[in-house]
């Protein structure tokens, strides 16, 4: 198979709604700061309600990687599920504009396109309530064997293992990447997703996956720890190859015998922290593709992650491509 | 009537899907730049296919106004015609969110929520193409005497003279408006929109308009005339009170015997240009409302536009009335 894409990523098709919020609205409206919650419609209807004015941004964690990995020159592909409505029509465009490949068909007579309310307070933080929608109808039968055949990556969003469709979906991906001799990275997206599908994730990472991304709080909820330490020891013997992100801290990279440290990028001013782990994994899984060495990949990504939390919204507003050049790196 | 509105305003109701683009995407798809043209669902639709990747937020001129003045504390209300779909609960939810009243029944069954493809070019300049959608099926029964009687100024959007039912709806309002004791002010909108009704626009400035907002080639346009001076000349004679925009130059604000001049705010880089002329009408009117002399009323009108234009989309980030308390204004 030929290398067409760097990456293609299965994923949540999200369109984010984003204000302005304070800590007493979240507390008000019981929402845990920095964690993404379900919520159904009507809980959804009724928390947007009470939100600030708004702005709409394609999001979802996944296809916010490929938008990164698109901004630095990569080639992606997005594989996620739409409704046949306007905000999907908006996902589908935008998806299509950066030049990344979606082709999967819009769910018809079912749920709308699924929308992520997401509140920032002035600390940065985003807290998310996600109505998924359309998008738990992905199934195994929108996964597209040639896509996944012809990506360098398969990245998988941890966020759909809340789905039984979609981790059936997966286990496909994984199967038909392998088959092909492609490698599968997973991020684990949510500590709360951490927390309710802990067997499930460890054993699909132990048997399936050849990149992990997490952050801190994700790596301990996985391993049950409080020692950073500890929880990398854990993961290196269950996993090849690792990035774990601790926000300014910067990020650890755990590969067979080696543990790299990388530096946060200085950042201006956070202004939102929504996509910052979707942007390092964009900057890195980028850097792989193309054969540099890890310590350079973990450059990328810092620089990606810095750009989308210098400003609203969970996409890049300059090309990566440009800044990265601008730092030399 | 007690005074329950600093300003009730009647305008299309928009949601704003922007992008940047380049002088080359202008070029190729025949569009000219710094205008509004309107385009059929078709056009919209071919015009979307190709542009970058978008970011929506609500808009709509006299809207924005709108938001603006709510953002300085003043209390609107709005008017005007939004579809029964995802994008016009967008726009509800916005305009309800800054805690303007906005009432007015979606329309079900017919064209969509009207959108406006923003084309933003490096230099700032923003182009629109227009889909007026449900916004054209605003009537004189959408009009609210309760609001329009209960409001200080009442703000016509030019862009609705396309539109034979909207200018009924202008004809009811101004009716109402002047029965009650209260204001009239139209803004011109686009010089297009002015060749287009130039007769019709010179008539309601005459008969019905207490304050006019045009920005310079607006009101060149009206008089047909390349002479600012013999512009003003001729303004001042058919309106009582005129405030006239002239980007990096300032503005001129024409009263009776007074002719004031009022510089710009300084703003580090313009980012959009979009929303400059509604945050301009929205300081003005706030100034207006709460009994300040002209001079402030341009100064808050400036202070405004310069923040709308320091970033993305149509309406103001921050709010202006901190903005403005920092300024001294």
């Amino acid at each position: 198979m030929p290398d067409l894409y760097d990456v293609a990523a299965i994923g949540n098709a999200i369109v984010d709604v984003i204000a302005p919020a304070t800590d007493a609205f979240l507390a008000e409206n019981g929402l845990t700061k920095g964690a993404m919650m379900l919520v159904d419609p009507k809980a959804s209807a009724a928390l947007y309600s009470k939100m600030q004015s708004a702005v709409e941004a394609s999001g979802g964690s996944a296809a916010n990687t490929i938008a990164g990995l698109a901004s630095f020159g990569g080639k992606g592909a997005f594989m996620g599920k739409v409704a046949d409505d306007q905000l999907g029509r908006v996902f589908a465009h935008d998806m299509r504009a950066i030049g990344a490949r979606f082709e999967n068909q819009p769910l018809v007579g079912g749920p709308a396109t699924a929308v992520s309310m997401i509140n920032v307070t002035p600390d940065a933080q985003r807290t998310m309530c996600t109505f998924l929608g359309a998008s738990v109808e992905f199934t195994d039968s929108d996964v597209d064997a040639a896509t996944v055949e012809a990506a360098k990556i398969v990245y998988l969003e941890g966020y759909l293992f809340d789905a039984e469709a979609a981790r059936r979906a997966f286990a496909k991906a994984a199967a038909l990447a392998h088959g092909a001799g492609r490698k599968i990275a997973l991020t684990l997206s949510d500590s709360f997703v951490v927390e309710r599908h802990r067997g499930g994730l460890l054993g699909f990472i132990e048997t399936q996956v050849d990149l992990l991304f997490a952050n801190e709080a994700e790596l301990l909820a996985l391993f049950e720890t409080t020692s950073f330490d500890e929880a990398c020891e854990a993961l290196r013997t269950r996993c090849d190859l690792a990035a774990v992100t601790r926000s300014d801290k910067g990020s650890v990279i755990l590969s067979q015998g080696e543990r790299l440290t990388v530096k946060a990028e200085p950042v201006e001013k956070v202004v939102d922290t929504t996509g910052a782990g979707d942007q390092y994994a964009a900057g890195f899984m980028f850097g792989l593709s193309r054969g540099r060495p890890l310590q350079a990949c973990g450059q990328l990504a810092s620089l990606a992650a810095a750009e989308v939390i210098s400003h609203y919204g969970p996409r890049p507003q300059v090309p990566l491509k440009d800044l990265a050049a601008s730092r030399g790196y």
